[in-house]
């Protein structure tokens, strides 16, 4: 007992001291947490002297203690509502619920942030049969008070009372039979009030209750109902996913209406302080005469464009533009703006940062930084890094994409697996790709799924297509190596190579049909789709903001490149050296392959000491020596003077081999056709051979340095061909600075063994030359033992990269080929995981792993060089953890380059404002 | 310069001061660290007043010294050792070099530990020209002298200067062939004068230098040559392998010889305290009259058992006999000693604990802690605990082994998957050896490799034979599972079953032909070899020892049993309860699996809301419920009392569908041949689903909860089937108490799903019977970021089980199946790995997750039950680190429950002592 009386009083004391109410003019507009955005939005404008319907705020806490006292409003608020109505009437000059000169207000949810699932907006509150009356004097339009007391009973009813919303729409439609009207607007007042009369006998059918017509009443429905809205089921959900807490509670704010639909000397728009497009510094937006918000949303007519209004409201478009000049000075920010004009007033009705393209966002942010409205760390936190990716890739014209979706000539949707917008005709043999590229069309490769065997119409292709794999199949792996786009395993899309055909969508595509990809979406198209080319060197606006964001940034940014035309396009994007430069993707390359199959198919029985298969496989290391030599000129040439990390071989040797089903099926098939002979022969050879190369779990089997040490002739073949491309270069004059980084380590004695047998090969090669190259050894973390070892790895490793692919699959046990395809999508959509943890690092445990290997690395190494190079090194939340805990670099794909560059300066100044408020 | 000064001060105070000899009446017996093994137990026995022949020991801190001055004996050393000589002259009244009286010696080398790679005996030296005169005069044996001077020439040269052996073996053949002698025996004096010249003029041509005629300097070579020894390429490589330190250095014993070769009075022998086989408590041993060491050794006359000893030399027996029984009780275990008899005088060359049987282990601990000799404590320390898996299993006859060996019966090795022996005809068809099984035959099922197809031969088999596949293969995992013997993987038998033979070291194997397989070893013979059957039941002696190991031990040890048989054998064990009960094996009896099939086939179709699959799912769960109940109350009756953890299914569902290589090449067939039909479509409709359900990495893909995610039904079908059974035994009366584990979780909303799901099917069950059942729900920790995560997972776990068999895989990123057969080996062998982990569990680095996830689990819930359920849990080393970070229990194969009770005493015993210590 003692308590609850200790609780009442509690309560008591609350009740007297907390504010729960403030009006627009009172509000603290800095306190979004207590008004809301919207709130906050009209407090700033009313206290600036900005011309805002007046109206009043209640506060996320209330919301909060409704909830909490099991929807009951907290004590004194509804006492303190009626106040600011009085107060909201005194500033009108008209009564809520008078019938001579009726106050109206609009009563709407406003959370900290914007959320769908929360209470829409309720126009026309406090409308019933006689001020309606009133309001049909002071209008001089009875149509107009009639059509105004049916959308609110029709609102009020579905919105507040959550009543269904088809027996509203059956009896409207139904007046308009009766009244042989084809438009809303042909109806007259009579009808209009008959409709009124049918809309109240619904909402008594279905509540048991009459319509409430005292407006303090339909006031205290719509409150509640707004309160209600923030614990329904789709608000919660939303909250869940965007993992927005659930206790920051809605504000509900209630303003007097303003009305633009009463006469051509009233309008409302909606604008923007710049082009939310194109960033250009022109007032824009547009605006509907005689009408109401809604009738701009319904889009029944076709609004204005601002310009208009200066023509027609001079003097209302003049002070909306010195509004909106206000407006963005004191935001700081480019508003997005909702304004009526009643009867030649202009009335603000809200005002909101604006979203806005990329184009315009980084144009605004540059802008506005050289215009001193900002600053330029404010400039760069400005622009959303994952929004710059759209400005470098080639991409489909929307309007162009628009029209083929509606003309049905969408034919699937799969794994987009390497973006960009690629346009060709479709081949499904890579050797016709690549014939018909060669003579010119534009091509794209669609197969079943992809093997070494097809690269070469890979490279011949604009993108490509599979029907089957995941989004590190061969074919998305090859095309995002080669900066091809790509759509993989898009299953509804039936391939059929033999029959030179594919069905989908119930149309069936032949070879030569023109198709458009969209490597972003995943989307498949048939015909051609405008691509627009990307221009970086043109894109004036983000260099700029790219060379501010390097200023403020701490993380290096290096890229991921294979090739000297990928390692050039890096440095065009700013990468400041390689951070993985896969030196296997080079042995996929068609003129090599049959030499890399001589070396693999050799090198077991090489290693057992049988003369010919070592004649062979040393041929073969011979004659990929020189070609690797080649390579590595070029890398290391073009990115003369900064680092290149060149990881040796790393994915397991029967990837470089023939499929083992195809091999099979070929296999079986000549025996039943009693085939026999040399031919016969081979073909059971190779299949015995890549049978005995097969691997249960290959992810987890023989590759990286176990390869090494298996076969150490392959990387010490590498790091020859490595350091002689050194020499080569330093002969000319070019300084490299060749980091040799040695895959898969598990165990401190894999990278002994390995480091012991290719030191010397290194040495070797620079005292033949005479030539000193300040190369270094390192290790690739990417299995959770190498991170829990880091101290001891580092006692040989001179850097550390965390391949946190590789980790990522091993830390959750998720083969990313099976997870992605099979479940990982359910995982995501139904909240198991917060995010698909290959695209975002999974800071929670393997975020610890790397947490971890860094700190223990560091302690064994304090000079070690640690970065990440798996693909979260281009994400914005992996690049801010990463530079969280310390590292030294990211690396990415160099189209992502400019996108990390940004989030690294982002995540340094965020840093540092947290640093400072500590 | 100041420096070096210094240090050649700190040398000479080193000098001045250091001890490096000890005679062996002066020595400390408890420093083996200085004295070596043998140093200790010879200066043991001489200080006890038993007849040692004298000597001295130069200490393993000169052996370092030695190493770390560049091959220079430490200051001091020799002088000391000179000293140490004249001792010895004193005490033998012979002089060294002395022709009248002349004192020989043998020097040994003895480290701490017993250790292959190390320098032989040298016998004899001292002998030259002059001393082997005096020899011959005093044994009045001339032809002994000469023949003594070669041998010692001989082993001189080999050992010591490291020659060949075969220029002496060639010259003393030729000598043999020009006396026309057919046996050594045979040779006159004269003769072996004669080849003691040319072994020396051997010596001479290798080494460029004469034959060392002065002992001094004979000596002076014998101890640097055992010093560098120690550093030799062998020892190095062995004590790598064995992970003993290098720092230990090895003494050096120099000794006056004996001789047992002196006529009919004299003898040597090697004898045990107890019997090393049985452990029966009586002298056991061997010798032979007018011999040395090596004539025992090199096996030329045979020798006498012990007792015919106290027949012949009853005086020299009696004193040996006491001898022997004061150093049992001296060193409190059963000794292994040599001893030699010189004209009716006994002198005892060596003492140490004796290398024992399994079963003598056992048998001599319990019996020396019931005499009294040793405490229970000591019995239980007494034991290798994986020596005791020996008295376990049916095993061959090791003389039958021999024989069969020896005529070349041996065919092959493969992995040695699942222990135990199995002797049967050779079938290579499931359904022929089912057939032949039923007919009453002893049947052994060999197949290339097996699938669940194979399941009823392998039940009906002895033991299986594979020669593709590793430890995880689908035999070796179900051979285990049953208790069957498995070898795997013998990739040198060729199994053939279209031919219905197989082929192997040169012979052809037909069907009905007997094999023995040994599946402790891998080996593979033709024909029966004699199998010798355990019976627990009758191993007094071991359970004595294990109870009083139950005593000791803190952890908790249960078994992994599958079935209602092996849960009866595991109690019978002493298995406290089931630590992994598999549901899916028995899923994989022939009678389940075309219904399991039926589930799976139909289960995706069913989730995407086609009926027929639906219906048909149904049936098949609904099937398998109540042969899961059936499955569950055999389990449960037979552990009535004690707990049961029951795995929901775990493994990738393609595991129950014929394989996808035989479907392919069966449709590919069909189709070469151009057949049709609905057989066709089947096939290849089978084909296809069989084919979408084949995984890249199935290790890494849709297994463990994520099916129960997928496909809810499954796993809710195995609850009910859980809860059913314990309610249909609680009305019986039994009490069981069902663990429900949910395995790979890798984020704790996984198992939040799960248990969401699966609850309400518990509660609901024990609702409907309106009976009580304490169940509980817990987790497998198995993938690395559960560990990581254990804080979270125990809000939600009541229960944790390491799974170190996944843990391992995914820590290391080894796919068990792929780095056994293809790397592990190698990693294991060149000491790139200390062990194989999925044998001995990585405390490094899976531990280091095991510490972990344990302290974070138990933050959160403090009562929290762990356990491994892993292999490792029947692994010795890896329940001593279980026990360390305080682990509730181990779980293990029902067979190695005997081995986790007394390796848990161990640890318990070995932490107790080590906290006594500090």
């Amino acid at each position: 007992m003692a308590a609850s009386i200790n609780e009442l009083e509690e309560a008591m004391t609350v009740s007297q001291t907390t504010r729960w109410v403030y009006l627009f003019d009172e509000g603290d507009p800095l306190r979004r947490d207590l008004l809301g955005g919207k709130g906050s939005g009209v407090a700033a404008m009313s206290q600036a002297g900005i011309p805002v319907p007046p109206g009043f705020t209640i506060t996320t806490e209330a919301c909060n203690a409704y909830n909490d006292a099991d929807h009951q409003f907290p004590p004194g608020m509804w006492e303190q509502a009626l106040e600011a109505l009085a107060g909201v009437e005194r500033r009108t000059g008209k009564g809520f619920g008078d019938p001579e000169n009726p106050l109206l207000v609009s009563v709407r949810s406003g959370a900290r942030f914007s959320m769908p699932g929360m209470m829409d907006t309720v126009l026309n509150l406090g409308l019933n049969s006689s001020t309606l009356q009133g309001l049909s004097r002071l209008t001089g339009d009875p149509r107009f008070a009639w059509d105004s007391y049916r959308r609110f009973i029709h609102m009020f009813g579905r919105i507040v009372l959550g009543l269904e919303n088809s027996p509203f729409e059956h009896a409207f439609e139904n007046a308009k039979v009766r009244a042989g009207a084809h438009h809303d607007t042909d109806l007259d007042a009579q009808t209009l009030m008959e409709v009124a009369g049918e809309f109240k006998a619904i909402v008594q059918k279905a509540t048991g209750q009459p319509f409430p017509e005292e407006p303090l009443e339909q006031l205290r429905h719509a409150i509640a109902a707004v309160f209600d809205s923030w614990m329904g089921k789709r608000a919660v959900d939303y909250r869940n996913f965007e993992k927005i807490p659930h206790d920051l509670g809605t504000a509900v704010n209630v303003q007097a209406m303003v009305f633009g639909n009463l006469g051509q000397d009233s309008g409302t728009g909606v604008a923007f302080t710049r082009n939310p497009s194109t960033g250009d510094k022109t007032l824009f937006g547009e605006f509907l005469l005689n009408a109401q918000g809604e009738d701009v949303v319904a889009g029944v007519r076709t609004p204005l464009p601002l310009t208009e209004l200066a023509r027609v409201m001079p003097t209302a478009y003049a002070q909306f533009a010195d509004i909106a000049a206000r407006l963005e000075r004191t935001y700081r920010d480019v508003q997005d703006m909702e304004f009526t004009v009643e009867r030649g007033t202009l009335w603000m009705l809200q005002t909101r940062s604006a979203k806005r393209t990329a184009r315009a966002a980084v144009n605004t942010a540059v802008a506005m930084a050289q215009e001193g409205v900002i600053s330029r760390e404010e400039a760069v936190q400005r622009v959303d890094p994952d929004q710059v990716v759209q400005l470098l890739l080639p991409r489909f014209d929307p309007q162009d994409l628009e029209a083929a979706q509606k003309a049905g000539r969408l034919l699937g949707q799969g794994i987009a697996a390497s973006p960009g917008a690629a346009v060709g005709r479709v081949y499904f043999d890579p050797d016709v790709a690549e014939r018909q590229a060669k003579a010119g069309e534009l091509v794209i490769l669609a197969r079943p799924e992809t093997s070494p065997d097809d690269v070469h119409g890979l490279i011949a292709a604009q993108g490509v297509l599979t029907s089957r794999g995941g989004a590190t199949s061969h074919a998305a792996v090859v095309a995002r190596g080669m900066g091809r786009p790509a759509v993989v395993g898009a299953e509804d899309i039936h391939i059929d190579p033999e029959a030179g055909q594919m069905r989908a969508n119930g149309r069936v595509i032949s070879a030569g049909d023109w198709l458009s990809l969209d490597g972003g979406t995943g989307k498949v198209y048939l015909g051609q789709v405008t691509a627009i080319p990307p221009r970086f060197s043109e894109e004036g606006d983000l260099r700029e903001l790219l060379s501010w964001a390097d200023e403020f940034r701490r993380l290096g940014v290096l890229a991921n490149a294979d090739t000297p035309q990928d390692a050039q396009q890096a440095r065009e994007f700013g990468a400041e050296g390689i951070g993985l430069c896969r030196t296997e993707h080079m042995f996929f390359q068609l003129d090599r392959l049959p030499i890399v199959r001589q070396m693999i198919l050799n090198a077991g029985a090489a290693r057992d000491g049988d003369a010919t298969a070592r004649a062979k496989y040393q041929e073969a290391l011979d004659r990929l020596l020189s070609m690797q030599r080649t390579d590595f000129i070029g890398v290391l040439r073009a990115m003369a003077g900064f680092p290149v990390i060149i990881r040796l071989i790393d994915p397991p040797l029967h990837e470089f081999l023939p499929s083992y089903d195809e091999l099979l099926v070929s296999v079986t098939r000549m025996e039943a056709q009693g085939a026999s002979g040399a031919d016969m022969q081979e073909q059971r050879a190779l299949l015995q051979r890549v049978a005995q190369l097969r691997e249960a779990n290959p992810m987890l089997g023989l590759r990286g340095c176990r390869l090494s040490i298996l076969y150490p002739e392959i990387t010490e073949m590498q790091v020859r061909a490595i350091l002689e491309a050194a020499v080569a270069l330093a002969r000319e004059g070019v300084t490299s600075y060749p980091k040799i980084m040695i895959p898969l380590i598990s165990h401190v004695n894999e990278l002994a063994r390995v480091r012991a047998t290719l030191e010397p090969v290194a040495r070797a090669v620079l005292q033949e030359a005479g030539v000193d190259i300040a190369y270094r050894f390192g290790t690739m973390i990417e299995t959770p033992r190498a991170a829990l070892q880091a101290g001891r790895i580092a006692e040989l490793a001179e850097f550390f990269s965390f391949g946190t692919n590789d980790l990522t699959q091993m830390t959750f046990g998720f083969s990313r080929d099976d997870a992605e395809a099979k479940f990982l999508d359910t995982y995501v959509s139904e909240g198991i995981l917060p995010d698909n943890p290959f695209q975002v690092l999974d800071q929670d445990g393997v975020g610890q792993l790397l947490r971890l290997g860094t700190q223990q690395g560091r302690a064994t190494r304090p000079d070690l060089d640690v970065g990440v190079c798996g693909e979260h090194g281009g994400e914005p939340n992996s690049i801010a953890f990463c530079h969280e805990i310390g590292l030294d670099y990211v690396s990415c794909s160099p189209f992502r380059v400019p996108v990390a560059r940004l989030a690294a300066a982002q995540a340094a100044l965020a840093h540092a404002a947290a640093e400072r408020d500590h």
